[in-house]
């Protein structure tokens, strides 16, 4: 009987059906299921929980299967998810080939939109509405966006070109006020000043009630309410954009939520829904500690305690070197965008507070910003996720590269990253960080590497560089190489190079060659940019074939950077193999698994290079 | 006489000792200067028109070479640039090695940071404010902002943790309503409200008069003046941030001008300046024609007549393509980022009103809205230029390629643009744009392959499609080829690659390269992803040699990936040279100048060839 009324519900259509008791019931069914399903899978698990009630009333208004409900982010899909006939792939989530933990329409008519990056619900809503009105469809256009995208430039670009559209489109704002971490920024606070406000919303809905009896009374004292109002309640950002404003609205108030909802639908303009909601709610563990269960690996529901302990990371790492070389250098300071835990900065912001900058989700100010700060003497260190540092790429060289100040990037998550799959892989870096003029990028393999290498960045180097590493901790490699290149292997048949973690595939594949009387050479890269290419080019000269191994996208790769400059200089191969992830997007799953898939393993690598040998015998 | 003034400041201490009389000649002087300078050299004229008292004032209240002025965009800063000793070299303005039409510290101590792309000031000043800060320095930071500027994402990102941050900066808002072309947007409409309420900052200005004798009772009624003042004035944007703010002022009036900002360096907080100018000031037809003299070639300054005519640019030809397109199918529709006129989109925009959309200087969010109009049917056009593209990269990867859904970028100004210098070249697309999972980018050489390529991308394709083209109009080559590749010009000694204008250099050179008795084989590429390597590897394997000539950087080039593709299929070349712009930027100056500085013309592409067949004469 534990989940009765969920297990129902094999549509939204079942959802409008339930009566209001039946819902209320659906709604605790609903957080117990989340809270053991991913308990045992891991996932995002505190915004789900806050938006329970927000997910079900979305469902009693609207139809997501003809109407468009664009998330934001993402990670509070699960509910959405398990009301749309997926509740019984949730043993699967975040898993190869299995539900992901993020909207994906090939899963579901019902999901509209992908998502992953943040802030982009606002734009991507406005195009469908304007897509509906032009080609005079009748649809309702939604977007569900949480106060921590609010902090992202796009998101205020949408909201700017979608207050003064006209176009009809509801903007729902979860507002559980942090977000992923504190929320930071001029706009929070005041959204801040709403929330204990809301009084507001009851005199808008009276009025509303009252006025639409009476339209021309209403049109005729539209500028004198709109001004009255603002005598007696905060003027709202979102109105001065062009906004209808509806709320604040208990966000857990299944019935003023459906009302609400009902309510914007009806309005056929712009319309900003403002909803309050409590991050973990009903799960006293994540009420009390909605950070930790922000994204969270399998726990025991009982105690709240995570089942694998944290452990080392190259996050971890970070955080803490720079902590290290900050207590020395007055001038090392450290900027986030909303992942202070998640980059292994909390360490540093709690010995180096004054020094630390969290600046919202806002890569491409924390890119011009740190770009201020060199320009006046400081060295700030920019702790990012590879593919969220993406929103940063023109600033990294019209800001820092054009002047080439010196900030240092420690580009996180760098390389495949696993169960939150194609949006979050770091796999376009490579591509786009050795676009950027003068930039060094530093490729730790070890921990005692991303010591060495951070230091050395940070105290020792000039101009822009970066730092990449991979998400969790060091494989088999524990070893600490100096300069931009050193060979760990010395053999005759075969070139093989790598850099960073991908490195011990590399290693283990010289044992598997070994075992087949193949004798490899590993030339480790310490740097991508500069590229030591005397290095490959002396062992090549020596092997005469290369393979080029790596966890990011073919085009910018090292290995066609690697292909050309021996060519430039000459130098022909009988064999060129490049291992990495071609021109396609790579799926969730574990790293292990994905590098399987792609042909990046060890075992991979053996194989081809076996092949090449065999093929180059048969030819010679 | 004309000048007797301005010829005295060889500083801005000159300005600061000048009478208030002395000071409006100075104006008037500077306004004859910049239309005499300009109508010769061409340039930006009618936003530094209105900035003429603006920028005095600054210089009135403010030291330049300690205190910190970010000039967001920048083209505004040629009356800041006249009065820090470079009135002289304004005859060399935006020509090869002389005076940069935008901020360059490598110019002046007086220019504190680079600008060209828009609503990085904030950033940049929140970064120097706080480097000040922690740094214990004492010194003013203070942006220069238009109002078109804040239709960008960056700069919300920027003024949301200014305004939290409590760091004393002073923002200028320079706000003409217009900014390059008409204003759009929700904050624009709320700002315009702001302006016809000037009262608001004499309510102000008198009040703070008469508080400051009061400092406890000031204190004490500033919760109920605020709420006050929302009760009468319209509530501010920049106030809900966090910020202090002053205006809206008169931007001609210098003496209220330098009371008010001197007042903002008082402050000690964040602050917002609001200044109301108007574009073109003093110069009538300026005034009544802001967007023709935003950036004009040179002129007539008795009648305002342009001395070259326009004529067909590969921008005009887009832009009347897409309109024609547009009207045998209803889907098409076209979006800039505040560049209607630039990217020759105002034949649609009058054609298509209702199809058109103007965002703002919001690249980030004209990307994913023209993906949310993709999903839904329509087939969206983003007309932009190659160098402001940077700012949607993360959202061409993550909102239109992870669905692979049809939006079409015409990418304008590709390659080397000129005379606007390194932050308006269009070097880099070439890199991030193959990067973009199944990107598909054409690059037409003439007019005729412009209509057949955006027709063919517009309509025949799917996915994601970019078609790049460059600054100005066709060269020699009026040709129309089809298909990915074709060989304009068969020969047996090297094989040139070429796309885009490019070609044109190519196929010069190979003329020259047949009077020294060299023949060559000319690949053109007519579109750069999927490259056509089986047509390469086919000429390279009768040839031997290849040269690949693109105006892009070398990261990412197109050769890099022909190098690799090669070596891969196990064809190896006597000779490979890759002719392309390396690694650094490129500074301004006419496109025929820059292309021979950097080696990529007709006569250094036929030496370089010309060298290799000796040296290969010489080994082989």
């Amino acid at each position: 009987m534990q989940y009765d009324i969920l297990d129902q519900i094999t549509s939204p259509d079942d959802v409008k059906k339930l009566s209001a008791d039946q819902c209320r019931q659906l709604c605790a069914q609903l957080r117990a299921f989340l809270v053991d399903s991913v308990s045992k899978t891991g996932g995002h698990l505190a915004s789900n929980l806050g938006a329970v009630e927000l997910s079900v009333a979305i469902h009693r208004v609207f139809d997501t299967a003809v109407d468009r409900l664009v998330f934001d982010v993402g990670h509070q899909c699960y509910v959405h998810k398990a009301l749309t006939g997926r509740a019984a792939l949730f043993s699967t989530l975040r898993t190869f080939g299995g539900l992901s933990g993020f909207p994906k329409p090939y899963e579901s008519i019902h999901d509209a939109f992908i998502a992953g990056h943040a802030s982009n619900s606002v734009s991507v809503a406005l195009g469908m509405a304007r897509a509906r009105t032009l080609k005079k469809e009748n649809y309702q256009v939604l977007a569900v966006i949480g106060d921590g995208a609010l902090t992202g430039g796009l998101a205020y670009e949408g909201l700017n070109n979608a207050g003064a559209s006209g176009e009809p489109l509801i903007i729902i704002l979860n507002d559980n006020g942090m977000s992923i971490g504190r929320n930071v920024g001029g706009v929070a606070s005041h959204l801040s000043h709403i929330r204990i406000r809301p009084g507001y919303y009851r005199f808008k809905k009276n009025y509303h009630r009252v006025m639409r009896h009476f339209p021309g009374v209403y049109d005729h004292i539209h500028h004198l309410k709109t001004n009255l109002k603002k005598a007696i309640w905060p003027c709202s950002f979102f109105e001065d954009m062009g906004f209808q404003y509806l709320g604040p609205v208990d966000g857990h108030d299944l019935d003023q939520l459906c009302h609400v909802l009902s309510w914007a639908r009806e309005l056929h303009a712009p319309v900003v829904v403002h909803v309050n909601t409590v991050k973990g709610k009903g799960y006293s563990f994540a009420e009390e500690n909605p950070d930790k269960f922000h994204g969270i690996s399998a726990f025991d529901p009982q105690t709240g305690l995570t089942l694998r302990g944290g452990g080392e990371s190259f996050s971890s790492v970070c955080g803490k070197t720079l902590s290290d070389l900050a207590g020395h250098d007055p001038r090392i300071c450290t900027i986030t965008a909303a992942m202070e835990s998640g980059t292994g900065l909390d360490s540093f912001a709690q010995a180096h507070p004054e020094r630390f900058f969290d600046v919202g989700i806002a890569e491409g100010h924390a890119v011009a910003m740190a770009a201020g700060m060199a320009a006046q003497g400081m060295i700030p260190v920019f702790a990012v996720y590879s593919s969220f540092l993406q929103r940063g790429f023109d600033m990294l060289i019209h800001d820092v590269a054009l002047m080439q100040l010196h900030v240092v990037f420690a580009v996180d998550r760098a390389g495949l990253v696993g169960e939150d799959g194609e949006t979050h892989h770091g796999v376009f870096d490579v591509g786009y960080l050795s676009l950027v003029p003068g930039m060094k990028i530093y490729c730790p393999a070890s921990f005692a590497e991303m010591r060495s290498m951070m230091e050395h960045a940070a105290l020792e180097e000039a101009g822009p560089v970066a730092v990449r590493y991979p998400r969790g901790g060091e494989g088999a490699y524990k070893g600490l190489s100096r300069g931009l290149s050193a060979c760990l292997r010395p053999g005759k048949d075969f070139t093989l190079v790598a850099y960073g973690t991908m490195l011990n595939e590399a290693l283990a594949a010289a044992e598997l060659l070994e075992g087949k009387g193949i004798s490899a050479e590993i030339i480790k890269l310490n740097a991508i940019a500069p590229l030591d290419c005397g290095a490959v080019a002396s062992s090549c000269g020596k092997t005469g074939r290369l393979l080029v191994l790596e966890d990011c996208m073919e085009d910018g790769c090292v290995g066609e950077k690697l292909a050309a400059a021996l060519a430039e200089q000459g130098l022909s191969l009988r064999s060129l193999i490049l291992k990495n992830l071609g021109r396609t997007f790579t799926n969730q799953g574990s790293v292990p698994l994905l590098r399987k898939s792609r042909g990046l393993d060890a075992e991979s690598v053996a194989a081809a290079v076996e092949e090449a040998m065999k093929h180059g015998k048969e030819t010679a």
